[in-house]
């Protein structure tokens, strides 16, 4: 394995690019490839055969690259290859586990909300590694199918995505949670109206920043090398579909960073 | 060119359902073969290079089967197609130039609304072909990439809805159109809203509706041989992805008629 290889991300669409912006943010001396799989987004109301057969193509398109690790950054993606260990010396990280274990460590009151894409949610994949993490523990879900929609529209603040947003949190904040799972990519982009339904008293977790959390271990216990640095690193944007407004929102979203692309590639 | 071939139908997902239900109803000898390519929907937000390479990979699937003419029930497809003739002997029929035909007969102020995907639109696909056809009409379009999402979550009569059509509608309303174009095979689902904002004044064209005049047309000058029928006909659905929701939706679009499917296939 190559120190100076990148690390892999990957996601349905610009969603995971809130991942790769923590990774990028914490992890500077690294080289990073992000692909968008846009031509078949949105991932989260397919089946789970649909969601593994483009996962498997994702990955081997990423492994024809320099990689040293895979990101799975779209939550519907990890909920069908969470069990596996990664292929070939290539470690695989998805974003199910870091969520939840920061989720249980955060809560108090051991009332945990999940939010996520159909999925996501119909896979219980978030509430399974809670539970096994402390079986008390009691978790609400909520599958929220239109999140996605509004996100990719860029429209966080409109009085509609509010709506939309109350009536999917609202049912769980009734129950009681004091931690609510962001479960999708996209959602850290809908912080604003989640974060007005929710009051200061939710703690929200964003699973992109759990993960992090989860490489950085990899780095410390030498399962992968880190990047010794000194020259300057690139980071690289692919994307299955170029539209404009992925490209305005991959600036949005990685603002004060620099980077190539976004590039077309045909993976199928 | 055999008679009793089949006439297929294909649409992103389901939403050319509609259209279908148009087709079986009126054409009652006719065996058909539909195509919904659920695993890559929704088309609307995509490029036209990668909406082409779709639409070429589902007619060379459906050119596998026994078929007399292929009918692009996707508007969005439509858009980047609509310029060919067909395939080797077999008759394309796609849904724009139908749709803008009725809207330029029906039209008495000549104001028409058009309403799409962001492709649709994009592309000016219904404007171009009302200009052509009458060059002193005023078309005003609107992209409504929201309303895919909230019909395929069969949210036909919510409250939500009711504000997200209002916000797209509303302002071609205020334009005087007397004349609005369905210019999705979704929006037919969301007829409600769309008729709530509408009021009874501007007359709606179903494109669906309108491409069964031209299959008609087809028929009546040969072009497409008649099934003589005696024998009872076949419905068959086909989908790259299959949802529950999908399967519930089909049979929702054509109560009253019997199919074979869902079943899904595998086209890549």
């Amino acid at each position: 394995m190559n120190a100076e290889a990148s690390i892999a991300v990957f996601d349905s669409g610009v969603g995971g690019l809130t991942v790769l912006a923590h990774l990028v943010e914490h992890f500077k001396n690294e080289n990073f490839i992000y692909l968008g799989d846009s031509a078949r987004l949105p991932y989260g109301d397919k089946s789970p055969e649909t969601i593994r057969k483009y996962v498997e193509q994702n990955i081997q398109f990423l492994k024809n690259k320099s990689i040293k690790a895979v990101v799975v950054a779209c939550n519907s993606a990890s909920t069908v290859i969470m069990n596996e260990q990664g292929l070939n010396d290539i470690p695989l990280f998805n974003v199910i586990g870091p969520g939840a274990r920061k989720a249980q460590a955060t809560t108090r009151n051991n009332i945990i909300g999940v939010i996520g894409t159909q999925a996501t949610i119909r896979r219980r994949a978030y509430a399974e590694k809670l539970l096994e993490l402390d079986a008390s523990l009691t978790v609400d879900q909520m599958a929220c199918p239109l999140l996605v929609p509004f996100a990719e529209q860029a429209l966080f603040d409109d009085p509609i995505t509010a709506l939309i947003v109350h009536r999917y949190v609202q049912p769980l904040k009734e129950k009681g949670m004091d931690t609510l799972i962001l479960g999708c990519t996209h959602y850290p982009l809908l912080i604003g109206p989640i974060r007005r339904v929710c009051g200061a008293g939710i703690a929200l977790i964003d699973s992109g920043d759990a993960v992090t959390d989860d490489l950085q271990l990899a780095m410390n216990t030498g399962q992968i090398k880190a990047n010794p640095g000194a020259h300057s690193r690139r980071i690289q944007i692919l994307m299955t579909d170029l539209s404009e407004q992925a490209t305005d929102l991959a600036h949005t979203i990685l603002k004060g960073h620099s980077f190539e692309g976004p590039f077309a590639v045909d993976i199928t």
